[in-house]
């Protein structure tokens, strides 16, 4: 292919770069996966499987080379905590492109204890900057493509568009004039794991001042579906699906509930507006983001990598309406608004060519048959989210924590909790 | 004493954190002090000590004791990478307060080298995000005084007073209206140190928002001087005085190169403009914010820890007034503007009590004759910053680095380099 890119996936094993790393492969592009399979560790200690039955990486790939005829580079590198093997890696291969998803990314999961939490920003913040870092030290002109959060917006200002990462702002000066400044959109993280997109966000505007590194930084609405047209052609290709409460996504447990007749789980009022993407978007995004890259000098390119706006009880409605399942209120275990707003600016994707994949099409049925088709794979036991934002809402982990008897009966509901994404 | 506070001095050997701890203890305070002598071993590895001969810290609490009747308590925890020792501490000793400087606090160190880079980002990330673990681990709702750095703000907004953390901004809505938000001062770090300050404000907001930590962010201007009134006691107590490229403040350094008969280097123009506080100064501001802590669900306190503004062209030639020194202008290893204006807001700690010590004072003879007194202690070697911002300004290095025969001549005048703190 004329334009082929060497790209370098770090976290390509996980659900968002497995799918893009086939998608770049598939697209002519020459991949390379880095993975520590820290996800797939997660999966063991949370005692909570994809409900698809993911292969081995080793596997995966294999079956890629048959199906395609493409080869896919592997990689074992903890990416946060082995420099010396990254900038190896950097400078031996020297890629045009680094798409970047070696960071914990779920929120409840940011939140479920002190270990989680430091875990969470030790690896993440020192994966960014190990990427950053190594780039510097390898002379390394590459483009570092990185998956971002809409939750490093917040969602507090209302009746104000998220404008694509940078905000113009007007404020007074000291002689009575006013002066106008664009920034960086005023951070307001909702959990650890966002918290951790905004340090990355500092991370990326440094290093492209100091060291005009060329970023393009997508900040990502919550993602549903979990098949892409690669991994759709053969069953060793399968993507990950979560339906636990710690990275299942909200659009995917409410299919995944309605599939085992369980009801959808909706948080507080349900009154959350989120963005959201599907799967096959994101990887059409990521795509469209490296063969559109920056150039050198370039200010940190920031897009919004969503397609659609919905609130979460109209979600659980419309998921209904596809399934006739049951809703549920549940007390919402996170610490958030409860009604929210939410008007989002992505042009600059649809400019580029993005042809948005919307709910009303029938990728939603297709989620629900693949919730249907592993349902026997599924732990009921692993749907509630766990993870507690504040600790008074965890009166017998309280109990056992400090050795005192379990006096308080466990808070009513606990078992059918879920989380909203 | 009345209001006696149970105050830890993370850090507390250091430069700031050593009399931070006799200031409280003399104040009445019951200190322990934190440290990793992480400082003391930069000097072995820099091969560049204090220019005071400084004690070990078991003798200087020894000799605290003889002179003041005073106990310190002291640990050694490395509060980035032992989170189970600090939260040991922390749960055991359930302080009122603790002051965090556990900080890698130099630019030019943190600009070194990528190990550099990434010892200042694993440290000062990983040591602000497990002490506010912590303190929730241990449900301890004790006040943290963090030393931030004007560097959060960068010098880039001219004509506007740099406020107490939060600018008040207006924002246009999609209705045509205007909206006013209070935001955290958008961060413009000058260097991978002030980058994790910057970082550190976000870890403080999130841990404020959700577990309503209380937290007074101290935003220090260049730190000058080197002793105080405790310190002053006996030459057992005396504080640290860094000179070198690396820990030395830009007037620290001016006034001993004056000692020595050393040229003030000034970097670039001397146009660049900066906030300046007394190490006195600083000791005094950081007991004002313990004496006043804010409320619980108090938004983060925000102070300018400064007292005067100068231009480090017109500070050069103040030293020159002072000792007769000659003043060379010799290349910036910073990528900073060559000249900026700056108008700083410190009200909050003036509204406190605090009466600025300042240039005008005979304090700056005094660090001349701490100069004077100790520069047969000075090795000229490390006077020249080294640290470069950018690759391109190495050439030598580079030649070194991939192996390559040194071809270019070393860059003239670069034995001549200071820095400007």
């Amino acid at each position: 292919m004329d334009g082929a890119l060497r790209i370098v996936v770090l976290g390509g094993d996980g659900f968002c770069g497995w799918p893009t790393a086939l998608h770049l492969s598939a697209a002519g592009h020459d991949v390379t996966i880095v993975d520590n399979f820290a996800r797939r560790a997660a999966e063991v200690e949370l005692r909570a499987e994809s409900l698809t039955p993911i292969q081995p990486l080793a596997t995966r790939v294999a079956a890629w080379r048959e199906v395609s005829g493409r080869a896919i580079d592997v990689h074992e590198i903890d990416v946060a905590h082995d420099f010396e093997a990254l900038l190896a890696l950097l400078a031996d291969e020297r890629p045009d492109a680094i798409v970047h998803f070696a960071e914990q990314r779920a929120a409840p999961y940011s939140m479920k204890s002190s270990r989680h939490k430091r875990y969470t920003v030790d690896n993440n913040v020192n994966a960014t900057h190990n990427l950053l870092a190594a780039l510097v030290e390898a002379e390394l002109d590459a483009h570092v493509v990185h998956l971002g959060t809409m939750g490093v917006y917040g969602y507090g200002t209302a009746g104000v568009t998220i404008p694509e990462g940078y905000l113009r702002v007007r404020m007074d000066a000291d002689d009575g004039t006013e002066v106008e400044q664009e920034i960086l959109f005023p951070p307001s993280p909702g959990s650890v794991y966002h918290l951790t997109k905004t340090q990355d966000q500092l991370l990326f505007a440094f290093y492209n001042k100091n060291d005009e590194i060329r970023v393009t930084d997508l900040h990502q609405g919550i993602v549903w579906g979990t098949q892409t047209a690669e991994t759709k052609l053969d069953d060793r290709l399968i993507n990950r699906f979560d339906y636990d409460g710690d990275y299942g996504t909200v659009l995917n447990r409410f299919l995944m509930q309605a599939a085992i007749g369980h009801p959808l789980t909706v948080h507080g009022t349900g009154g959350q507006t989120r963005a959201f993407i599907h799967i096959q978007d994101t990887v059409r995004c990521i795509r469209l983001a490296l063969e559109n890259p920056p150039q050198r000098g370039e200010r940190v390119r920031i897009f919004n990598q969503m397609t659609e706006v919905h609130r979460l009880r109209d979600l659980a409605g419309i998921v209904q309406e596809l399934t006739g399942a049951e809703i549920e209120y549940v007390d919402n275990p996170r610490k958030e608004a409860f009604e929210n707003e939410l008007a989002v600016d992505n042009q600059r994707l649809l400019d580029l060519g993005l042809s948005p994949t919307t709910l009303a099409d029938d990728l939603m049925r297709e989620v629900a048959e693949i919730a249907e088709r592993f349902k026997h794979r599924c732990d009921r036991s692993k749907i509630p989210a766990r993870s507690r934002w504040v600790r008074e809402a965890e009166p017998d982990m309280r109990a056992e924590r400090t050795g005192r008897t379990q006096a308080a009966p466990a808070p009513a509901g606990l078992g059918s909790r879920g989380h909203d994404g």
